[in-house]
């Protein structure tokens, strides 16, 4: 089998063999193919595209490429949620808490995060002494006792995934939806969870800008999930303004702390109960989303969300007295309250700019190597919908540096739009693909 | 200037401007473009291809690329042919000293063949002594005295054409118009040529197997050579059957001779007539085609065209007396005469299975570093629309190795097709482009 004809064969329209696919994903993964070869056939498949089968074939490939996590010694199903990102998202550290709480059993392996605010484990760290560098032993072990573990992603999980985006990346055959599509859930299935609810973020602060193409990520996510046997479905969730208040790290854990206490922002709450109850439907804890839904209300309002926030800090090593007192959680001291300029309706929220504040603050990643300050971040004290009169507070900066300071004001002029009429109302859940 | 953003445009149908092709050339040719994004590049312009001024720009940067000769202290109108190949086309060896004769001024870089049987140099090199290894000013100095030179390619020409062309080569990005196009003309236009001729060919031992294909060929190196001020013509040739009925490298020569003593193969002898006929107009040696083909008739008869031979390979240290006496030049002594199988009309010769054989017996090069035989090779005694009786000597083949003897007659067997009918006549130019 040559790669040449496989190029060929891809250029002219046809479909790859099952066989075609893994050997050009475990040769290039072996160093056997020359990445002048496979970017050759990446720009031939973003203009050719791929079917749903040669999809799932590659997917399974990569995630076959290197370790595969085996989670079929713990009881129960376990169940894996995936957002593809935005502006806010600190989503995983309620939710997880609220469905293992009632039952579910979540294994993750989460990253870091580059650009805008740091991700899961980033955040995670703000509590003292929480690690993700744990033994694929304690991983498991602690899954069957707490009902959660997060994993700090191996370098073996996915290998020809890692090298096939960072080629994608340098010769312009990113956007395709199969392959986009390919890159995420290969992760998810080498990680070994039963069933994946996906978040498929919608909007401006978005990685899909479009409706369209947030419902044609989703399917492609979705088929791939099920082809591999997986239960798979995906919620699409508004990114057109960052989710909740809070953007930053720890600022962003207080936040998360808060809606286990049930005192969240709606829409950030609203999310958590909508994908929560997919996540008990599909582990079978409960038969129907309004139960999951009532189980999710009274995990909160019963303390014991938080509480399993709490056991799962602590078994990863971290200080859970901070669960229970969030204002502990180290917040930058440089406060800046900026000004609505006129009086109106709040339109519009630059979502990804508003990221780009936090990343100006230090807290993101601009390269892989940045360090990143997890005391820095923003609160936005009005969001789309909400009235002000001019000289109110609209959002609030917290720097440790008065140059970052001065930059993020900056950034953020002109992140906020007014108008006369009150917007339409959005939904935080747009639709829902399985 | 990124070449990640140079890729980006053409793959969503941008036209690329001329610093944008050049900076990729140029910086491509330095090494410091990695052959991954330029193998991505090549297949957007495979799907979205090139108009015309990006082709004629593409084909000037890769012709500024190394060297360029200078042949403006030339007194004249230099003038260069060019065929895309095919097999038993032993055109230059006969056409040039014609042209030359009637007071054309050829300098013309060669190669060497790859396939099928040898390039012009191969077979000039029948010629004991011959070489076309000479100085750039030995080159100049000989077009000025006797009006013609060949010289084997530098490897400075249009240096950025050949890393292209490998890389293509490997990636299936080979069969774009526009890239055949500018590869070809680069290294053309660096070899200075004031007036350029080409010669494609079309059918089922060509590159174009079709004439749709050959016309688009055609047109775009036409083009391109105007687009670059150079005065440029194309005639389409068929190339459905051998050329002549020599195959091989020594026993091309023989016929090339035989043509200019007026005894050479009707087909090969008219496509003689019409690219020189064509060369002395655009050289201004003539004012018609009628007067050009008249002349061209007249160098022939009056034996001037075989003494320029003469000269030329004296010129280039051959031994000119083998264009005098063709019988010495050497032919390999193992002989096969092919019968017929049947009675009836040849209706078909599989063209490029013929080169094949050419290749078996050693007449070609399967790789770069092979030797080749120049003794070797076939003569097609019968061809398209000959009538034979079963028995008949249809081809004869001459070896020298018993083994490669043995499989260039079995590669030999169905490339003649018969039928009852008289196959309709063929002419040897289907059409021009100018």
């Amino acid at each position: 089998m040559q790669m040449y004809d496989i190029i060929m064969k891809k250029r002219n329209g046809q479909t790859l063999s099952k066989e075609e696919i893994y050997h050009f994903i475990d040769e290039y993964t072996r160093g056997n193919i020359p990445d002048y070869q496979v970017s050759a056939l990446m720009m031939a498949i973003f203009f050719r595209g791929m079917d749903r089968q040669e999809t799932v074939d590659l997917t399974m490939a990569m995630a076959h490429s290197g370790d595969v996590i085996d989670l079929s010694d713990i009881p129960g199903i376990k169940c894996d949620k995936h957002s593809t990102g935005g502006v806010g998202d600190k989503t995983t550290l309620s939710l997880i808490p609220m469905v293992v709480s009632c039952g579910c059993r979540v294994a993750k392996m989460s990253g870091r995060g580059l650009g805008h605010t740091g991700g899961t484990i980033d955040k995670l760290e703000s509590f003292p002494g929480f690690s993700t560098s744990i033994s694929e032993e304690q991983f498991k072990s602690q899954v069957r006792g707490i009902g959660v573990s997060v994993m700090g992603q191996t370098a073996d999980l996915a290998p020809a995934d890692k090298k096939l985006y960072a080629l994608r990346d340098v010769t312009a055959t990113v956007d395709n939806m199969s392959l986009i599509a390919s890159s995420i859930m290969s992760k998810k299935l080498a990680s070994g969870a039963d069933a994946i609810v996906l978040d498929v973020k919608c909007g401006s602060g978005a990685f899909m800008k479009s409706l369209d193409d947030a419902r044609g990520l989703a399917r492609a996510m979705v088929d791939i999930g099920k082809g591999a046997g997986r239960r798979t479905m995906a919620v699409i969730s508004d990114m057109d303004q960052p989710l909740g208040r809070a953007v930053g790290n720890a600022i962003e854990v207080r936040e998360a702390i808060d809606t286990l206490m049930g005192k969240g922002p709606e829409d950030f709450t609203e999310l958590c109960m909508q994908l929560g109850s997919r996540m008990l439907l599909m582990s079978d804890v409960c038969g129907s989303l309004d139960e999951a839904r009532q189980v999710l209300k009274e995990s909160i309002s019963s303390g014991r969300a938080l509480d399993t926030l709490a056991a799962f800090v602590k078994a990863q090593g971290g200080d859970d007295s901070y669960v229970y007192d969030p204002a502990r959680l180290k917040i930058a001291d440089r406060v800046t309250e900026i000004k609505a300029e006129r009086d109106g309706y709040i339109s519009h929220i630059e979502c990804d700019e508003i990221g780009m504040v936090s990343l100006t603050l230090g807290g993101g990643r601009e390269t892989k190597e940045s360090d990143i300050d997890l005391s820095v971040g923003l609160i936005l004290n009005k969001k789309v919908g909400d009235h002000v009169s001019a000289g109110d507070t609209i959002a609030t900066i917290y720097a440790s540096d008065p140059d970052k300071e001065k930059a993020a004001i900056s950034r953020f002029a002109g992140t906020y739009l007014y108008s006369d009429d009150k917007p339409a109302d959005r939904s935080i859940i747009i639709d829902t693909v399985d």
